[in-house]
This record gives C-alpha cells, sequence and structure tokens, in this order.
C-alpha cells in the first residue's frame, strides 16, 4: 500500500503489476480508497515482463517467489528478512526455517543506504533493513565508528507504533542479529553488547529509538564542549546525505511522518557521562517502502531522492 | 504553515516571504521542524513586490492588512471571514465588528472553486470558505440543484477535529451564513432550514458532515432506484472535477488525510425517506490551505492541481 | 470483564463462576491483569447453583445456555438481543435465525430500567438493551411522550467507539427494531420514521448520539422559552433517576467514562424549530453491564445504585 | 479533580472544603461535571476547622500555604516539591528560589508509602513524591538494596502522558534529585548515575519506566536463573505491599488505570548482563492524588487501602 502511494509520483516509474491472492481480480483503489488514483489491478503473479520488482511478502515465501526474477537478472528489494543476515546459521536460529535461497545470501547487500551506497548502485539484489534497524543504526553508527563507546556497551529503547500488535520479544527480537550485524562490522569486532527493548504506544506511524551508551573516559571533552563534539562527528558522518539528518533538538514521530527522513540527535548525558542518541522514522516509510525506493534509485542510477521528496505531514 | 508545505513543492510557486511577528527573525524551519526545507525567514511585514497573497490572519485584521495588496491589484486568497459573506449586516451580526474594507465585499468571489470556478478565474479577490461550509455544501448543493428536498430542510451533523478547541456554538456558528448563502443562491429561495451541529472527535485532522434532508414525494424512485437516482445527480454534477469525488462507500476522514480531495457519499434511508449525504475533507488542506492554492491556480491559469496530486496518508 | 470489574465491588454479591471456553483453566487475573484482585477460575460450565446469572453470550447462543436457568427459576439478565424483541418475525428478520427458546419471550422484560423499573422488579427474566437503544430511547423518550414531535421522525447520529469494528450498517442496524419497539410504545402508534446512523470515531469508551427531530407548530413557546420548557420536560421525565441525568451543557462521553449515568442534553435549534437531544453513556457500563448490574438490582431488592456509585474518570 | 474523584468515595472522608482562585464561587461539579456528585463550592480560602489538608500548588506557594495548617498541628501532605529533598541547596539549585518555610524540612517525610510506611505514620507533615520518583524508585529500590547493580549506573527511560506538554528536560529534570536522595539512600553511598530521560507519548494517563543497569558479575546466576533469582528479590521486598505489584509479564499502563497500583516487572538481558525493570502506574492516583490519600491513611490509622480499592479503567 505504501509502496504503491510513494510510486505513484515518482517520475521515473510506471506500476505494471500489484500482486495478492485474496482481493486478485479487484483494482488497487476498492481494496484501499486513498490509491483510487492508482489503476493497477491486483493479479495473482506478474505475468508481464518487467523492469524491477519489490516483495513485502513473509520470510522464506518472499525469497522462493524472488528467486525466478534474480536468475533472469531482474533487478529487486526484497523488504523481507530474507537477504539482510550474512550468517545462514543466524537466519536459521531466529527464522526457524532453512534459508529457501541462500545461493544468493552472499551477494545480497544489506539495504541501508547511508552504509552501503556504492554496494548498491552496483548490486542487483538488495534485502531492506527492518525499521528498528534502520533507526538503531543510524543513530549508532557514528559513535561507534568514531570509538568513543565503552565496552561496545548499548541500550536500544523504542517506542514504536501499536499498529503492529507485535509481541513483545523480552527475550530477543528478530531485529537484534542485524544491528549486531552491522553496527559490529563497523566497529571492527564481536563485542558489541546490545539491549533491545520495544514499547508499544499508541501512535498511527513512527518509530522512537532511544540509545544510551557509556562514554570512554576522555573520549570526549567535559561539559557543553563534550556534547560539541559528539554532535561533529554525527555532522561529520552523516555530511551530504539527503534523508539522515542530524538535529539540534530531541525530534518527535511526527516530523517524519510520511516522509522518508531519518532525523538524529546526539548528546552527552553530562551526570552520567552517557552518549544519548535519539532517532525517528516512519516505520512505513524510510522503515520500509520508502527506504526501498531509495534503494532503486540508487540501483537504477536516478536521483537519489526521485519521488521521496514530500515533506512531513504535520501533525 | 499547511500553505508552506504545499508551496514548497508546488511547481510555478516560489515563496518569497513569510510573515509573522512573535516569531520574526526566525527561519520557517526552526519554528516548525517538518519545514526544514523552506528556507525562508519570518518577517513582521512583506517588504519585496510579489505577485500573489496568501492571508491566514483573523478576521478583520485580514482585510486591513489585505487592502494595499488589493488597491495595488497583487492577487489575493483571504482565508479569513472577510469576503465570504455579502450582506455586510450579516458579517457585522456574526463577526461583531464593522467590515473595515467594504469597498471589495461585492467584488470578491466566493472561493468554493466547483462553485465558482469561472468567476474566480476573473477575480483578483477570493475569499475562502470555511472548512464546514466547504464540506457541507458539497455534500449538499447537487440535492438543491435537483430540487429533491422537501422543505430545504437539512440537519448537518459534524464531526471535527480536536485541535480546534472551538468552543461548541448550540446557539449557532459563524459558518452558518455562508452555508445559508451558498446553497440558498442554488435553491433560488430563502427557505432553506438548516440545523448545524459540530462535535470534536479525537483526531488529529479532518471534519466529517452527516446531511440529513426529508425527500420530497415521488423526488426519486423507491427502494435501490432511488439510490441509483440519487447517486446519478452527484455524479453528474461532480462530473470531471479533479478533487470532489462521489465514492461508493461511506468514506472515513484517513481518506482525504493531507490531500486536497473533498468526499462525498450520497445515498437514501429507504425506511424515512430521507437523503443522507456524508462528506470528508482535511480541514487544513481542502478546507483551508489546499484550497486555497486550487483557488490561486485557478485566479493564475496554472493546472488547477499544481501542487496538489498528492495521495493521502493511510493510516 | 466489565461485568467482572463491577461485580467485584459490590456489597450484596459473590461471584460464584465465570465461563468461557478457549481460557477455562486459568483464572481471571491471567487473562485480565487489571482484573487480578478477582480470584476466579474460568471454567467451561456453571456447575455450581447459583442465585443469578447474567450472559453476554452472542444471540442464539445465549438463549440456548440460559434456558435451564430459567427452567429452573434463576434470575438472569441476558445482554444478548434474545429477549429484547416481542415480535418473533422481527428478531428472525433482523437475525437471521429461529429463535431457540421462544417459549420465555413474552414475558421477558426490556431491560431499560428507566422505563421498566417495575416490571423488571416483578421479573426472572431481563433482555438487557443494546448500547445505542439506551442512549437513543433515553434521549427521545421524554420528548415522544410529551407528543411534541411532529410525524414522529427522528435522525439518530451516532458516534461510537472505534473498538467495535462494528460493520457500518448504511441498509439498517439491528438495533432499529428496539427502538423503533420501545419508542413506538411510548408514542402510542406505528408511524415513527427513525433514521439512525453510526460513525465510528477514534475513542477507547463511549457513545454519544445526537437526535434531530422536527417540532409540531406551537408544540413549545418560541425562543428561549421553548428552551425552557423542553428542559422542564426532560426533567420531569427523569425525576429522581439516579443514572438518567438531564445536564445543562452539551456533554462528552468522558464523562461516563467507566460509570453508569446516561446524560441527556435537550435544546431547540432556533432557526429551525428542531428539537436536539444529545446523550452520552459508557458503552461498557450504562450500554451493557452496568445497566444489567442496575437490573440485577431492582430484581433482587438491592439498592439499585448499589456497586454502581463510582464517578466517571476523566479525563 | 482527581482527589475529589477518590476522596469522595473514600469511607472515612468528608470534603469540607476546596480552594482556588479563578473558579471561586463555583461548584466542584460545575466547573468538572463529573464531579457532580461532590457538593462542595470552591472557595479562595479554608474558613472553618480541618482535620487534614492536601495542598497541590505550585512550589513555594505550596509552603507558603500549608505553614499556618503545621504551625496549628494539623496534619498535611503537599503534593509539590516543597517537602521532598532534604537539601536546602538542592532545592534552591533546581527550584531557582529560596525554600519559604525550611523549619519543617528536616522533619517532613518523603511520602513513598513503600519506604517510609513507619515515619510517615508517625508524622503530620508528608511530602509527596513526584510521579516520575514514584514509578523510578519503586521499579530499583529491591535491586539497589540487594547490591546487584554494578557502578549504581542505572538508565531510567520514560513514556509518559501527552497532557503534561512539560519541556523536554535534556539537561536535567528536577525529578532526578529526589531519585538520587532516595536510591542513594538505600545504596548507602553518593556513588549512583542516573540516566533519566522522559518521552512524551500520546496517552491520556499513565506512566512507563523502563529502567537499565548492568548487573555485578555473579551477582545473579546465569540463564533463566537470575531471572528467577531477581524476581525473588522483587517479591521479597514487595511482599504484602497492597499497591506495588510485582507481574509476571511486562505491565501497560492501562492496567494500572484510575487505580492505585504500581505493577513492576524486573528480568534479565541475558544477552548483555544487564537488569531490565519495568514499572507502570497511573501518573494521576498513585502518582499524585492516590499516593496522597495513601500517606493520609498511614498518618490517620485508616486502612491503608481505604478508598483506593477501585480497579483498573480497562481498555
Amino acid at each position: 500500500m505504501e509502496l504503491a502511494r510513494i510510486l505513484h509520483r515518482h517520475p521515473e516509474v510506471e506500476i505494471a503489476a500489484a500482486t495478492g491472492r485474496s482481493q486478485a481480480g479487484k483494482r488497487l483503489g476498492e481494496v484501499f480508497p486513498h490509491l483510487s488514483a492508482c489503476d493497477v489491478e491486483i493479479t495473482p503473479d506478474i505475468v508481464d515482463s518487467v523492469d524491477f520488482v519489490f516483495s513485502a511478502l513473509p520470510h522464506a515465501a518472499s525469497a522462493e517467489r524472488l528467486e525466478p526474477f534474480i536468475d533472469d537478472g531482474v533487478k529487486a528489494v526484497d523488504i523481507s528478512a530474507d537477504f539482510r543476515l550474512k550468517d545462514l546459521d543466524e537466519y536459521t536460529g531466529w527464522y526457524k526455517i532453512t534459508h529457501p535461497c541462500p545461493q544468493y545470501v552472499e551477494t545480497a547487500v544489506y539495504g541501508l543506504t547511508e552504509l552501503h551506497r556504492d554496494e548498491i548502485a552496483q548490486s542487483n539484489l538488495v534485502g531492506n533493513p527492518g525499521c528498528y534497524p534502520s533507526a538503531a543504526i543510524l543513530a549508532m553508527a557514528p559513535a561507534v565508528e568514531a570509538g568513543i563507546i565503552e565496552g561496545g556497551s548499548v541500550d536500544l529503547n523504542f517506542s514504536e507504533v501499536n499498529e503492529n500488535f507485535k509481541a513483545y520479544n523480552i527475550d530477543g527480537h528478530r531485529h537484534h542479529p542485524e544491528i549486531t550485524q552491522e553496527l559490529g562490522d563497523i566497529n571492527g569486532g564481536p563485542d558489541l553488547k546490545i539491549t533491545f527493548l520495544t514499547h508499544l504506544v499508541p501512535m498511527t506511524r513512527g518509530i522512537l529509538v532511544t540509545c544510551y551508551a557509556p562514554l570512554k573516559p576522555d573520549a570526549v571533552p567535559g561539559g557543553e564542549d563534550g556534547r560539541t563534539a559528539v554532535r561533529r562527528i554525527y555532522n561529520d558522518y552523516y555530511d551530504g546525505e539527503p534523508f539522515a539528518k542530524v538535529v539540534p533538538q530531541p525530534p518527535q514521530t511526527k516530523h517524519t511522518s510520511g516522509n522518508n527522513d531519518c532525523v538524529i540527535f546526539p548528546t552527552v548525558d553530562l551526570r552520567a557521562d552517557r552518549l544519548i542518541a535519539i532517532a525517528c522514522l516512519d516505520n512505513l516509510v524510510k522503515g520500509a517502502a520508502g527506504g526501498a525506493v531509495q534503494n532503486m534509485n540508487v540501483m537504477c542510477g536516478f536521483d537519489e531522492t526521485a519521488g521521496l521528496e514530500q515533506l512531513a505531514l504535520y501533525p
């Protein structure tokens, strides 16, 4: 639904097909009245030749359905979890299934554009990150790369939308290994100790993550100068990025509602010498459909912001 | 705020100035972080020459500030109530003030584009309708014009956003005379008896109006044929309109969130021989800033939908 | 759930059993943590002897399960629709099933305490009204009895909670015949033409009904005196009632959250000579569990307000 | 407002006076329709003799108005911040004012009943804790006393109601010194390093705090046994408490809506050897009016739960 909303206004894209079983035969606008301008019929399968495929199927099903397209050299972004993790044992451990299409796992690129833009541009297959990892990795990557975190210890505290009806995974969340994989790569070692906790709050769209991490002694100067130093690290890291934006005030989820921004506020708790980084994004846009379109833009050589320019709807 | 959001993406418009007193000297994006892409400084006055002015000041203040621009032949849309009512005594009766700029009242055009498109195209000054009248007039105009309403008796039942904090006006709402003026014009007589009642509901954006009116005996056929006849009246009336859309199911406010549509569902209560028409719009878009931009487009000869094409953000 | 919350604090009641299939074997507090103080195990059936039974099963299933208790002379309140309608054909027409227990339909009492208190006190079986009819009948009964409504024509406009996920019944709502039955009885004739329309709004609890009806010519004096006359009719009608309260301002659903009040605001639209009556209640309390407990109190000779005294939780 | 709601149903209390300036002369029920059963007139001052005083005035104003009552030996609970902090310099540092009534600061008791019940029973003056400290201290006290926290380092992550419109205090929250004072007392040293962060979420009532703290090596066994050990520490600490309840699942704010419970869920993040404790309470009840009534009950020798027995309103 959200992909159709974005692609309908994309200057380089024509929606050739939308697949679905239970609603096959209807038009998109019959199922979702706000999409009545998208005059596309829902079909069980893609029958005509297409240049690009997005899959938002559940894991395993997604890789199975994508496989023939990948075989044929059609570019694809997979929004499921199938092409995110490099370690097939981790995949099986978290998703309780043998990977249905392991031959493409190694060459698939983890689709956080800000971290892997060059590889994405060369790739035919991108595994789009989960919405939590998108927020958490963007919030912590500058600090991890700068080496200012003590022991790699990070608490990730999420406030998420209530529409997910996601079980509260106190014993471990499937997005945990993605975050460890990506931040661990930046960190250059396996020693990250990440606590990951999600809270449902009554919002329609949006994720807010608050990250806590102890600073190494003397990693940054004391007092306000330390805050300035941390902000500089973040600003340098995201310099020129169109969608990862360092902001001077704690952000609200509403500031990203319907648009593709991830807004990040880093600071230091001076009393406790801890880094705090707060990040917000729209879980349906930057955390899913918008991030996928950003990747398509990079993969196809379009302007990276094409179709993604609209401002947030506030309030 | 909402005008800036829309105009920022309008292909024919450059925002030359944004005025304000309490925030003068700041940039728009400092006050509204979601507008940080609009790099405009807030100033107390418009100093440079401009081609078009929107005013969203309170009534009376709005006409006063607009007067010199109108004198100079600058095109303008006034979002306040100052140029909506043709009868100056009605204006004074409802707004408790002598009109500060009466010489332009007669030539100003009531800015419901769907009803007054040709006059708007010829006009330099448009009084944009209130959000309630926009919904109510669009919901009832086809039935009033078709002459199928008994005694012109209409109950308007509004569910509105709670952000307005508007007093509950059981003794009469200031939007009442607008609705009477416009539907009375269509009706060709003064006999409309309109009950107008608003209810606050906890939504962020959106207005939903449910209109009830007794049908004249034999105005439409009995049973489902009557519903078909009513739907045909509405479809014919709004044929070709880009933003007034007759829909086959009762609409939800969310279906218009952030976009310029007014969606209208007409039907017949077969047990009671009553017309029911339900209409939704986004009070900040079609009910205010979007409707104003639609008028600007018509006044300036732009494509009527320029800058207003985006789909609703749902959910 | 809501019955347990109320009965747990009722001075005359001990909860002897709570039945349920899918959760059988658990304690109430395991399923609903806010009820952990109610130390009752959920069982598939009532095994021990009880003095009183409430049923909140779906229609038809409810009457079937209640039948042996009624046979044994156990007093019962049925919260389903099974014992509300006197006309078995109406029941079958709306609910598409033959009544499973027709022998008790005639003697069952319609459980709107304010209208049928004396019969309820004498009865062993009460059919508790639906939440919409509770609000609508209490809002209109005084005006219908006073004979001030022209043609018995009434528009009922409901704003209801979104938790119901109830289909929007544009072609007729199952609560329609209850309202017609009860207001028709008061009216003394079959001529009521009732339009009944529901709107989902994002609230957690609560129903608000706005009723519109044309006044007979000269039924009440003109101007403010007419409003005073209407208020007097309502005050006289509900004089001494503990839970049906005529209020001097339009009510909010929050004013009844968690308590057993139905608050009613009657007035006259002076421009259109129409009666407007607005009523609010908590659909889970006065509209269901609380109304049922009120009936139990009357049936058992307890103080009518026992267990129902708590104030609304606001905000 | 919330005190009146609770006290109206308290078996040992009669509301003798309710003071207020802007609404003086009105009755409580005129200002708050849900309190229409509380037939008390609002007056500028307390004129008749009273046995007990609650003050909910702003800090400084509160101590000033309470002083003559304390002088006269009238028992009092102060809901402002004036009698919470023992260190007058801390008070002045955070509240930017010289304490208006310093002679009573030392003998006033910090009103977290679960920690100071015996002193409260002997006291005439109790400083009721803030809503955040109530939640945070109850969540962490058992772990701090058990000495299982490494370095006394704690991250407190609050999700709070949006009705507060409280500024987001990234540089330090006024409730910080309370928490440090109380947990520091239990810890027996000054070394607690507490990070305290609040997030506004769109709820009507309720606070949820998530506390993160590194466990000392070998403080608890590994794996599930560690979770069991932590749970036992918490259960032992709150054994017999009527309102501080250790629960087996992560709690929701709705589970405490309108009642006086603080529900606490402790666990261990096994991947990161961190204690996580989540606590919820209703900020208007246990976090303010209800906690104050609990203290009054203890101070006056009433049953500690009198007037506070009602179950949460869910949903």
